[in-house]
């Protein structure tokens, strides 16, 4: 199953609580179109928040992140790792 | 240790030799630096890498990095995942 990173912008300031929350809505479902993310990372400080996930293309990952209320077209195909 | 995620771009059709030729530079030297690469991810169609390291700050992620031959300033310090 292909691998993918997604980066979302603008959660300044945010707390562990609300990015465990924006996180569990992607998970409660991501099955819907066969996504699964792995684990998200966020820096308040520039508000960027980067998701790993893997599914079977690029816009089934931005469909479950529309659906969870923090759409992002900034996702990127990870065929190659180290 | 803080956690960070830094951005490369450039990296358009780069081979899985190619990516993990430059990774093993940043993990030969890191040590000088206190810093350690876990993980690099590209997308050969972006150009972009993804690399999640541990590391004392951001300026020391960044001179490995400059010292690899790959320098980066999108250098982000994770305190928060989920």
């Amino acid at each position: 199953m292909p691998k993918f990173m997604d980066v979302h912008e603008g959660f300044h300031g945010a707390t562990q609580e609300q990015l465990a929350e924006a996180h569990q809505r992607d998970l409660d479902t991501e099955g819907q179109d066969g996504v699964h993310f792995e684990h998200a990372w966020l820096d308040p400080e520039s508000g960027k928040v980067f998701c790993l996930s893997t599914a079977p293309d690029k816009e089934a990952v931005m469909r479950v992140h529309e659906r969870s209320g923090h759409p992002t077209d900034q996702v990127f195909e990870l065929p190659v790792e180290a």
